[in-house]
C-alpha cells in the first residue's frame, strides 16, 4: 500500500506545480535554458529511506549550496579558530553578491555571502597528491554517498562572467584574506558552483548533517559533530540571504538555496529536505524551493520549537523489590525479613532518550531516595539513546549513591549502555528477575542471619513436598538417584521424553528458550527448587544448564511408575503435591507478567 | 543526596565568580550602584522543578528582557501578520540601542532592538479595565508564576534620562508605526523595563516558552504554541545583539539579556535556564551570564544540533502473532490453521515520542507490508507522546490498510491515545493477550471452518482430561455440580479456601489481579479451559469474573475428597492429569514472558 506520507508529497508536488512565477537563473547563458517545469521534493530520512516525488534524479548545478559544505571542510581542515579569524559569522541582511567585508579586515561577514565562500575555497589546499577541488568534489561526493563531477559547459560559462566574483577575490587578497594568488581559489569556486547533483543528493547530503556528519546509507563519517553544529548555525542564521529572520520565524529549519534551482533543508536528528525547481525568486531562491519547505514545515511541525524534544521524565516505573519479588521460594523466617526490609531495594526503571534532560530527571529522582534505601537496581534496558553527557552524570549519580556505603547494580542487554556504564565493577544482570534475587540475598545476609540463604537443601525441606508425611519422603528417598553435574553442563533440553522429577539440593540451574537464534534466560532455579515435571515439548526450544556444580537427586520416569504401581497412596500424595506446587508457579507467573505489562 | 546538577551548578558558579570583568550599568544612576558580587545560576525544568544556585532571590530590574514578553503579548492581540506589518523580524547587526528603521516605512528591523520594542509597547492597548501597563505586567507575572511589581525608582530614573527611547517614539509616530501619542508608550516601556524579578522568576519564565506557553508550576497556558515559536525565533536570530551568529554558533539557544544584569536562554521543550550577575560586556550583556550560559551549553550538550531528537524507528518490535500465542488451547485442526496462516496477523510495537519522524517509520514499515498480511495489530501503549501531524498520518495508515479489506486493531490502555486513534470503530484492547486471540479467530473463521472457534465444548474434549479413560470420565462427569453464571458475577476470589476444579462448558471469565488499587486483567478463560486447581491465596488479590454467561462443570472439593477415598486409580490418573496440565501452563508462561521480556 501506498505510504501516506508519500501520498502527501505528492499532494504537495501537483499543488506546487502551479506556482510559475519567477525565471530560472539568466546570469550566465548556460543556465538560462533550465527547463522552468523540472519539479522535485525529496525527504531522506537519517536510517537512509529516501521519499522522492518528481524529477528527483535530474541533474542540476549545486551552486550556492556548496558553501556550507566547503566551509565545513575548511573547519575540518583548520580548526574554528583558524577559520572565524577568516570569516565572521554574523548575518550580513545583505543579499548574497553584495560584499559585506569588515571595512578594518576585510573579514566577510560569513561563509554563504560569495566574499565568505570564496575565502572558505582558498582555505583548501592540495593534499595525499590531490589538489585543493579533487578535495572539495570528494567531499561533496561523500555526502551524497555517490560520485559526483562537475558541468564543464556550466564552469566554462561561470569562469567567462565571473567578474564580480574576480573582484572579490582581488579584494580578499588586498587584505590577506586569501594569502596567495587569488586566481586559484576563484576558479575552484567557479568549479565547486557547477558540481552537478540531483534533489536526491541533496536531500541526502542533509540528511549526513541532520545525522551528525554520519552519511546514513554508506555509514561513512563525512564529518565531525562540531563541525556540523557549525555549518548548521550558520546555515540558520545566514543561508537564507536577507530573508534569514522571515526563514527562521515561519520555517525554523537550517536551509540553503542555490541559483541553480536546488534547496536543501535539515531538520537536526531526522531528515535532509531537498526541492529541485528553477524558478527563481528576487532572492535568488526557488520559488517552488520556497513554498515547499515552508509548508512541510508548517504541516508537518518540522519547525525547531514544535520539533523539540518534550522534556518528559525518564523514569518508567519505579517500585521496590516487593512489588515484584524474584520468585525464589524462601522459608518463612527469611519471607519475613524480606517483608520487613523490602522497600531498601528500589527498582528504577528508565526509558526512552538520555541526554540532558533524560539524566536530569533521573538523576533528580534518584538523589530525593531517602537514606534508608540500600541497593539501587537502575534498569536501562527501554534507553534508546544516551549521549556522553547523560552518562556522566549517570556515572557521578552511581558514584555519589555508593560513597555512603549503599550499592548499585545496572539490568541491561549485552553489548549496551551498560559496557560504558558499569565500567568499575558496578554487577550487571540481563534480566530484573536475577537482579532482584540478588538485592534480596544481601537484603537477608544484612538484616537476617546468613542461614537464610542456604546452600544446600535437604529433601524434607523442599516446598513442594510440605503435603507430603515423613515417612512418605523418607520412601521417596530411597527411590531417588543422586547425580551431581558441573558448570556449563547441559541437563535438559527440549524434545527429550518425560525424564522425571528433578529436585535441586546445591548450586543453580539456569532455563533458556531460544528465540530468534539466540536463547534468553528466562529463570534461574537453586536450592530447594524442583524441575523436569513435564516432558519440556512444544513452543519454543528450551534448554537447562547447570551454574557452576549443580547437586541433584532425581525421581526418575521409572522410579515414579514403580510407585504407581506398588504404593498407590505414596503415588497419589506426589502427584497432588506436583499438581499443587506446579499451580502456585502458575499464580505466580500470572502476577509477575501483570506487573511487568503494567504501563 | 546532592543531584550531580545541583554539584555541577555549584561548581559552575564558584569557578565563574572568579570572572570580575566589567561594570554594572552606568546609564542611570538607580542602577549604577547594584552589587557586582551577586550572582546567581538557576535551571528550571518543563515539570516546574528549578535548580537554584547563588542570589537566586535577589530581584533586580529586567530590562530588555521584557522585550520578547511584550512583544508576545502583541501577538495574542493582534495575531501576526498585523504585529508583522508594524515590527519585522529581521537581524539588524545593529547594537540595541541603533535605530534600525527602514527607510521608507520606519519599520523597526526587529521587536529586540529599543525602537520594535517601543513600537510592540505600543500595540498593547487597555482592555477589561485595565491599562496597557497593567496588561504587561499581568502576562509577566503570569510567565514567572507570581505577582511582580516596578521598581518605581528605577521607572523615575530611567523616564528622566531616556531622551534616546522619547526622540525613537518620536520617530516612530513620525512614521505612523505608533499611531497615537507616543508619550504614553514610551512610559509604559520604561516601567515594563523596570518590573523586578528574580533569577528564578527568569527561569521559570524561560521554562514557560520551553513548554509551549504554559507555565510549568501553575499549569496555566500563557501564550499559544504559535506565539512562542515566534518570540524563540526572533530571540535566536535577534536576542543577542551583534553577537548573533557567534551566539547561534557556539550556543545555539534562544536567549535574552538586559543591563540589569539578568540573562534568560531557552531549550524548547527542555529548560529555561537564567543568570543574574551586574557586570556588564561592551554589548550590554552580563559578563559571567553569557560565560555560564557558554559552558552550560558546551558541557551540558544544549546546542540545538546536539540537543536534537534523533529519529530513531518508533518500531520496538514487530512480530507475527505465532511468535507469541494468545495460549488459548486449540484442537489439533485449529493448530494447523493458525500454524499456517498465523503471519498473515502480525503484531506492531510502537515506542517512544510519535512526532513526525516516529510517524514517518511507522507508516514505512506498514506500508511495506506484503498483501497477505491481514490483520495488523498496532500495539502504541510505549508510546510516550504523539502530536496533530502524527495521529493524522496514522489514521490516514489506519484507513489505507483497511481499505483493501484488511483489518486494523489498536493495543493501547485506556484514555491514551486509541481515545484519538480508534474513534471510528476500530478495535481497542487493553493487552497484547486479548488482541491476539480477537486476530487468531478472524483468521481461524476465514481460513478454516467456523467450528474451529468453539462456542460448547463437552466434558471428554477437555485436553486437560486428555489422559483420562473415557470410563474415568464418565465416572468424574457423574461426580461434577453443573453451574451458570451471568455477566459479571464474581465466581471466585482470593482467600477463598480450595472449591475445586472449574471446566467451561461455554461462555468465558476474565482473571484479574490488583495492583496498586486498580485491577489488571491477566488472563481471559474460554469454553475448553480450566481453573481453580489451588486455592487463590497469598500474592496479589486475585478474582475471576463471568463475561456474559457463562456454564461451568464444578469439581468440588467434596467430590474430589469422596474419589480420592473410594476410586485411588481414578484420583491418581486426575492428580496426574491436572499436575501435568498445570505445567504445560508453566512452560507457556514462561515462553511468553521470555518473548516478552526480549529487548
Amino acid at each position: 500500500m501506498r505510504s501516506p506520507i508519500e501520498q502527501y508529497l505528492r499532494d504537495l508536488h501537483r499543488e506546487l506545480s502551479g506556482l510559475t512565477e519567477g525565471l530560472p537563473f539568466q546570469g550566465i547563458p548556460a543556465m538560462a535554458s533550465a527547463d522552468p517545469d523540472d519539479f522535485a521534493i525529496c525527504l531522506a530520512t537519517v536510517d537512509g529511506y529516501v521519499y522522492e516525488v518528481g524529477d528527483s534524479q535530474t541533474e542540476f548545478t549545486i551552486q550556492s549550496i556548496s558553501k556550507p559544505f566547503t566551509y565545513g571542510l575548511a573547519l575540518e581542515d583548520h580548526g574554528l579558530d583558524a577559520v572565524d579569524r577568516k570569516i565572521d559569522v554574523e548575518p550580513s541582511g545583505d543579499a548574497f553578491n553584495e560584499i559585506s567585508l569588515a571595512h578594518d579586515t576585510g573579514r566577510p561577514a560569513n561563509p554563504m555571502i560569495n566574499a565568505g565562500a570564496i575565502a572558505a575555497t582558498s582555505l583548501i589546499k592540495g593534499s595525499g597528491g590531490r589538489d585543493g577541488f579533487a578535495r572539495i568534489l570528494d567531499v561533496y561526493s561523500k555526502f551524497a554517498g555517490r560520485p559526483l563531477s562537475v558541468s564543464e559547459h556550466v564552469f566554462a560559462s561561470e569562469s567567462a562572467t565571473g567578474f564580480r566574483n574576480r573582484a572579490l577575490a582581488d579584494l580578499l587578497r588586498s587584505f590577506g584574506i586569501i594569502e596567495d594568488d587569488p586566481d586559484g581559489p576563484v576558479e575552484n569556486y567557479f568549479r565547486q558552483c557547477s558540481v552537478q547533483v540531483t534533489a536526491r543528493d541533496l536531500a541526502l547530503m542533509g540528511a549526513t548533517l541532520a545525522n551528525g556528519g554520519q552519511q546514513p546509507v554508506t555509514g561513512q563519517q563525512v564529518v565531525g559533530l562540531e563541525t556540523v553544529q557549525r555549518m548548521l548555525s550558520v546555515m540558520l542564521t545566514c543561508g537564507m540571504y536577507d530573508d534569514a529572520g522571515a526563514w527562521t520565524s515561519a520555517v525554523g529549519l537550517p536551509a540553503k538555496s542555490g541559483v541553480g534551482g536546488g534547496l536543501m533543508a535539515v531538520l537536526p536528528g531526522q531528515l535532509g529536505i531537498s526541492v529541485y525547481s528553477p524558478p527563481l525568486d528576487q532572492h535568488g531562491s526557488s520559488v517552488r524551493g520556497i513554498a515547499a519547505v515552508r509548508r512541510l514545515a508548517a504541516e508537518m511541525g518540522l519547525h525547531f520549537v514544535q520539533a523539540a524534544r518534550i522534556g518528559r521524565s525518564a523514569i518508567r516505573e519505579h517500585y521496590p523489590i516487593t512489588d515484584s519479588p524474584s520468585g525464589v521460594r524462601r522459608n518463612q523466617e527469611a519471607t519475613d525479613v524480606l517483608t520487613e526490609h523490602g522497600h531498601r531495594a528500589q527498582l528504577v526503571e528508565l526509558h526512552g532518550d538520555l541526554l540532558f534532560a533524560g539524566a536530569e530527571s533521573a538523576s533528580r529522582h534518584v538523589s530525593s531516595m531517602p537514606d534508608e534505601v540500600e541497593i539501587l537496581l537502575l534498569d536501562v534496558r527501554k534507553v534508546d539513546e544516551v549521549n556522553d553527557v547523560a552518562l556522566r552524570l549517570m556515572d557521578e549519580l552511581c558514584d555519589g549513591f555508593e560513597e555512603s556505603g549503599r550499592r548499585v547494580a545496572v539490568i541491561d542487554s549485552p553489548g549496551r549502555i551498560s559496557e560504558v556504564l558499569c565500567t568499575d565493577g558496578t554487577p550487571l544482570f540481563s534480566g530484573s528477575t536475577e537482579a532482584i534475587e540478588w538485592a534480596e540475598e544481601l537484603l537477608l545476609r544484612k538484616h537476617g542471619c546468613s542461614s537464610l540463604v542456604p546452600e544446600t537443601v535437604a529433601l524434607p525441606d523442599f516446598v513442594a513436598l510440605a503435603p507430603l508425611t515423613d515417612e512418605q519422603i523418607a520412601d521417596l528417598d530411597a527411590a531417588m538417584e543422586r547425580r551431581v553435574y558441573e558448570d556449563g553442563d547441559l541437563i535438559r533440553r527440549s524434545g527429550q521424553k518425560f525424564g522425571g522429577i528433578y529436585f535441586i539440593t546445591s548450586g543453580h540451574v539456569a532455563a533458556s528458550t531460544a528465540h530468534g537464534g539466540h536463547h534468553v534466560r528466562h529463570a534461574t532455579l537453586g536450592p530447594g527448587m524442583t524441575f523436569g515435571e513435564i516432558a519440556l515439548g512444544g513452543g519454543a526450544p528450551v534448554r537447562v544448564r547447570a551454574e557452576g556444580q549443580v547437586n541433584l537427586l532425581v525421581l526418575t520416569a521409572d522410579a515414579i511408575e514403580k510407585i504407581e504401581r506398588d504404593n498407590t497412596a505414596l503415588a497419589l500424595a506426589l502427584w497432588k503435591a506436583v499438581a499443587t506446587d506446579a499451580y502456585t508457579r502458575v499464580e505466580q507467573n500470572l502476577q509477575e507478567v501483570a506487573v511487568r505489562v503494567r504501563i
